[in-house]
This record gives C-alpha cells, structure tokens and sequence, in this order.
C-alpha cells in the first residue's frame, strides 16, 4: 500500500497489528505526559484496541477509522500564533503550587512537573518559581547592574552596556536548596512535581562575572566574597565565594536562547552552577566585592542546615551529587505487565555524572542506566532503563556518582550524618513503590 | 557600602561610574535584542547619562534615581502564569512571516528572529514555520503511526505505545532547504530574520526510526529507502534514505524538554538531523519501507535544486556546512565606535563545527572566533568575536568549517557551481555591510 492509496480511498487502513499487544498498552507514560491525556486515553484505548485487534468491528466507530478533521482540510495560517504556545491537549503540564507551604503565595514555590518532561531542557515556561516578594516585571531600560566594594573602578552598567560585553552559553541546572525538604520530616510527598520539582536547567548566556570583576580591578589581595543583590522587594542578598565566582559565574540576561522569563529574573539574574538557586539572584542589580562573609538575612534565618546535635551548617551551598526516576513515579499508575522505558534525571553540583544505576527491589541488585550525551557539568543528565515488570511489588530507586567519585547516599546514610531536622541539601535516594495493582507511591526506605 | 545600607535609605546610591563611557553606550545589542527595546532606550540613554556622568543633575529625573516601583511593592504571586511566558518588554521577538512569499498563508514561512537570539537552542514559541497546508491541532488519543512496506510485520502504534518504547534525547538544529533561498536572485533581503530564519535548533525526544524498523522486521536485502507520511490536509511525503534513516532519526514527540509544539508537528514528527526541513515529516502518521524512491509531488515538483544547464539535482537532502553573522546584521544600527561583541550561529549537516572565521573586511583577512562549547553533531554552534569598529566602512561575513573539512564557500564559489536559478540549499557566505553612520545593510559580495 502506498500513501497515494490511503490519500484517495480518504482512510487510514485499518491496523494491521498493534505493535504492542493492545491489552498490554500501559498509560504510564501517558500520566508521564499529562493527567489530561491519562484521563483521555482512558476512553481510547479501547477504541485502540478495537483497532489493533478487530478491524472487522473498528468500522463501526466513524470516528476512530475516518480520516480526521485535520488531514481533510485546511490547517491555520502561519504566525496565527506569533510566539507559540503548547498544544491544548497538553492544558494539564503546568507548575503547581503545594498550597500552604508558606504563609503568603508571593513567598512561595512553583514545582516543575519533572514527571511529563524529557531530555535536560527545561521549557522556560515551565523553569520553578521560589520568590521571597512576589515577581516582578522590570523595564530593562531602568535597570542597572553596579559593581561596588573592593575594586579600583566602581561602576554601573545599562543593559545595552552588558548586552554588548563578550558573553558566553552554557547549560546548567538550578535547584533550590530545599528541593526534596520535606522528605526530611517523613513526610511521603505524592508526586515527583513536588518531592523534586523545585530542579530545572537551561542554556543561560551572559557576561562571565571574572570579566565584570576584573575591568572593576578587583582587590587581589582582600577580595574573599561577593555579594549578589536583586532588585525584588525582598532585597534578597546572598554572598558568593569569590573562587566560585570567579570560576563559573555567569551575570545572565538570556535563558534558552530568549532573554530570562519575568519569573527567573528579567532582565539579569546571577549564575552560579552547581550552587543552590537561592544564590542565583534574581533582578540582580549589584555585585560587592569584599573580604568576608556578610551574613544577610536570607543566609542566617533561612538556608541553614540544622544538624542532629542542634549547630548549623552555613553557607553549605553547594548541590552534591543526586538523581530521581521521573517516571514511573508517585500518582502514575502501571496498568499492565511488561516492558518500561524507566526514565530520569541526575546532576552533580560538583562536576559531570559519570554513571546512573537503577534498583527494582530496593537497593539490593543495581544495573546501569543508559546515560544520554552529552554529559555536561553542573547540568541536568537524563538516564533511561529498560525495565520488564512482573506484575509484583517494586521498589524502583537511582543513585548517581559524579566524577569526583561521590555516590549519592541512601536515606539512612544522610539521616546518620545530618539527622532529620534540616530542611536543606536532602540528595538521599528516592525510592518509588510500584504496587501489585500498578499503582505508584512514595515510600522513604533506608 | 553594603546592601543594608540601601535597604534602609530607600534608594539604590547614584551610579559612581559608568563602565563604558556613556556617550559610547550603543544599542546595537540592543537592536538585536528587540526593536521596542531599541526604541525605548534611546530615550533612556539620555536619563542613563546622567546617572553615570552628572549624579547631581541626576537627583532631578525622580523616575531615575527614586528606587523602582519593583524594590518597593510586593510583587504577584507564584504561578500566576501556570505556564510562563515572556516579559511584556520582549514582545517585538516574534515569529514573523514574509507578506506574499507565498500565494495562501497556509503555505506560507514564519521565520525566527535570529537576531534576538543567544546560544544554540531556540526557544519552541520561536521555532519558526513553513506548512504546505497550514498547521493542526491533533487530539494524540486519536493520532496513530502505522509502519508498513518492507516489513514482516506491519504494525500500528499509539502515542501510548511509542511513549512506552525506548527514548533518545539529542540536539539537533533544523533548517528548510529554502533558507536563504531568495538571496540566490540577488535579492537583498534586509534582516537576518528573513535571510536565515528558516533555522531552528531543539532538543528532541523520541523513539530512534532504528528500532521500530528493526522490532518491525524491515527487509534488509530489498529496503532502501524510507516513505514518510503526514497527517495534516497536505498528506505531505517524502523519501528518506534508510541508511540515514537507521543512522540517528527518530520519531519524536519531545522538543525542549516537553510535548512537541502543534506548529511543530504535535503529537509526533520525523527528526532527520542534518537533512532539510521538509524531510523532518510533521504530524507524522506513517513510515513505509520501500526499495525505490516514491517521486512524489514534495520532492518532483518542489524541492529540487534548479542547475545552470536546465537539468535539476533532486534528493540533495543534505544542509552543507553554513554561518551568519546574527549580530550586527541587517536592519541594526551601530550608534557609536569601540568594542562590539560580534555574535552568530555555525552548523553543518554533516558533523560538527570544527572551526569559525570572522572577516570585517569583506573576506580579505580572517581571525578565528570563539566557538561555543559543546559542539554538538548536526547542531548549532555559537560562535562570538570581539571588534572594535573605527568607524570606517566595515564588512562583516563568517564562515565555518565542519569535521569533514569542507568549508563554507563564497557567493562565487556557490554560484561557479550551481548557477542562480535555484532556491534551495544556499549556503554562501553572507555580507553585513556596516556603513559609515552604523547602519547595517545586507549585501552580496563575491
């Protein structure tokens, strides 16, 4: 059969044979894809099946064996849409809020629906949210960045002085110190939108902060910090180690090959991979170089660590090696038994991921995970891992190890070091139980 | 000064310095930013002026120096944009389309605003557009993809089916073959948004076409070559070559980290890396496997290379080795003298950039820029070079060398070869012609 026989009898053929069996067709994936689509596929997959199994009685449903409404006539002009938008079918892929989690939602968190995403590209319009005063929309033409403290030359740039500096593009992840909190307090988070969804990555393109410091002539004697402050009303301030800074710092203005979204920090946010997102200001309006730590408010009452012993861990920012399966997880539910695609993502704030494995039962036998390339530092890996299900219960887990040779930990290790009454920095291994029903759940193991 | 310090003042201090002195502070970048933004800021410029370089006349412009609306307010709650969306500053970058390029605006072009761009992946909502009957809203739970021909077993699937399967993730850019293709009539068109436009680069998410035709069983002593089949009014098909085929396509129904975008292909299109546009079938339903080429109406009547002996190349599929200069390009304005970061894309149908060149005197003398890193195969490269303009007549070009050694060709050289009745496959150098005043024009050198 050619193309020109199905373009003139105005029908698709009937299916031939399902490539999978249709009572095998899982909708897993498709919760992956969107609950929407879930719901939706509920209602067709029997259509489907009539189609792959019995095409004698498919004619009776017009409206799965005519040709569609869209390859009949005539589609919508280009630039109907002159900056797309997601198909309406994907309606149900959004940030969602965790509703009371903070007292006002200016001062709170949009997770990244990590279970219907793919690859190590986050789409902008889906990067998390954590404000500390709401966001903003600022006109580029009245920001200024400045660049003061310990430097020979103090200055003020415009954007159009930044836009027209040397830049650079680079990949990177950015995860919020407290992405995974909860799960400190035992507390089972449903889906992998909020035990995880405060992580996303981006191309980010902007001007190398050792270059802004060095034009400023910064003190190479004194100079130990930099403090990053944004334009927000929360006047978030945060100090930066001045290695760190110097080393892969980014002053940023574009995000995935556009300028920053509203919500990341249009039009300048700081980068610094590998360190938690809270350092990464937003509406950044000044750099201050100095020679020691200036203990702001948003690093001595928030983003500490509290330890067993009742101390804290300050300035513990960066993000060490972790991984979660995004799919299967909490809320998907398997309907049938065989072959699985398992699929997530890793990243290490310390370097590249060297290697992802994957665990059925619970941590006691672990296979590799197809890694794909390429292998970035200090960005998102996605891993996938063929995986047949039997129909029992499993304990489906990844662990990650970076190139400094660093393992991500099992709960109990991290439990055993930091305790339980931290909130920040909790890069344990995720454990998702697969039920004999299919259904998917949360569980903390040791 | 510490940030407490303007916390308490209320006011961010006046500007001490300017880093680049403020009667050079030019909006080229800025041009290629976006055009509202261009307009904007030329009165900004002036109020940027004073700040930098006379902060006690400055205290009289209160819009300037009072701090912003935005550091005094609180700002909008979390999602309110469930699914982001660009700033209301950046709405001049869009996809725009060429008024009478084409007889309906169903088969027409919405091109990218290349200029506006950073990195080396575009944005979905500015991926451009070329439909040969206009774009359609496919319901997935209806959408199938049958694979049939050479095949022992033939075989339907669902986007259940294919979501379940075995992923890849890869960037890859994606380029029409008519790209640039007016310039072939020494057209001159005036922006790089219509020049090069037709130019696009995602991350794709999919099932590789390898695995389908082998779990489908293809015929490998007869099949050779590949039919692929839309579902939109155009039923539109064409033939790959199986080799390719089986080298790196997929089937992909993710872009950027989410569902492929309608105006994409959504819910499923054919990845080809390295080969022409048209060949990446959108909405694609059908992949058949055949031991000839089908000739059909996409690939006879269109999409053949017209050469200067009356005879046409057909099936030349591949995009070759090709550059431009993004910014400065056509249509943007260098206001004053000094340092410029010139910026632009490399890319090569056959493997990877091994090398860009900048030319500002019309081809005469090269230096190497800086290559963007990593450089992924059959993907977009950013390149950056640093200038400084005189003042004087400049002409800017790039061009690329790819890892098979071939390099971009001059206008000559492509036109010695293939003549000027042609549209597809143009991949000669471009010229910006920088004028005396700053204005850049698109010219055509040999």
């Amino acid at each position: 059969m050619t193309s020109r026989d199905n373009q003139e009898s105005g029908r698709l053929a009937p299916a031939p044979e399902s490539f999978l069996d249709a009572d095998l067709v899982d909708e897993i994936h498709l919760g992956g894809v969107n609950a929407a689509r879930r719901k939706l596929l509920k209602g067709a997959l029997a259509a489907a099946a009539a189609t792959a199994i019995a095409p004698s009685h498919a004619a009776d449903d017009p409206d799965i064996l005519a040709l569609p409404s869209w390859s009949r006539t005539l589609g919508k002009p280009v630039v109907t849409t002159p900056y797309g938008q997601p198909s309406p079918f994907e309606a149900q892929v959004i940030k969602r809020q965790s509703p009371g989690l903070t007292q006002t939602n200016q001062a709170s968190v949009a997770f990244t629906p990590l279970q219907s995403l793919f690859g190590m590209i986050t789409p902008s319009g889906l990067h998390f949210e954590r404000h500390h005063q709401g966001w903003v929309d600022i006109d580029p033409t009245r920001h200024r960045l400045m660049i003061n403290g310990l430097v020979d030359s103090p200055s003020v740039f415009t954007m159009a002085d930044l836009l027209r500096l040397p830049s650079v593009s680079r990949i990177h992840f950015l995860e919020c110190g407290a992405n995974t909190g909860l799960e400190w307090g035992n507390v089972a988070v449903p889906t992998v939108q909020y035990t995880h969804g405060m992580l996303s990555a981006s191309e980010f393109t902007g001007v190398p902060v050792s270059l802004l410091l060095e034009r400023a002539g910064y003190d190479r004697q004194r100079a130990r910090f930099l403090l990053a402050e944004g334009a927000d009303g929360s006047g978030m301030t945060r100090t930066i180690n001045l290695d760190a800074a110097l080393d892969d710092a980014i002053v940023a203005y574009g995000q995935n090959g556009e300028m920053l979204r509203p919500e990341n920090g249009y039009p300048l946010r700081l980068v610094v991979p590998g360190v938690q997102g809270v350092s990464w200001v937003k509406w950044l309006r000044r750099l201050e170089v100095g020679d020691q730590p200036w203990g702001t408010k948003d690093e001595t009452s928030h983003y500490v660590d509290l330890m067993p012993d009742g101390t804290h861990r300050q300035y513990s920012g960066i993000q060490e090696a972790k991984s979660v399966i995004t799919s299967p997880s909490g809320g998907q539910t398997l309907l049938q038994q065989g072959y699985y695609c398992v699929t997530g993502l890793a990243w290490s704030g310390r370097g590249t991921v060297s290697k992802v494995e994957v665990s059925t039962d619970g941590g006691q036998n672990w296979r590799a995970a197809r890694v794909e390339g390429p292998t970035l530092p200090k960005a998102l890996t996605r891993f996938n891992f063929d995986w047949v299900w039997n129909g029992e219960e499993a304990l489906l887990q990844s662990r990650v190890t970076d190139s400094t040779g660093y393992t991500q930990p099992t709960r109990n290790q991290l439990v055993a070091r930091r305790g339980t009454r931290s909130i920040y920095h909790n890069n344990a291994i995720q454990t998702w139980r697969v039920a004999a029903d299919g259904a998917v759940h949360n569980v903390q193991l040791g």
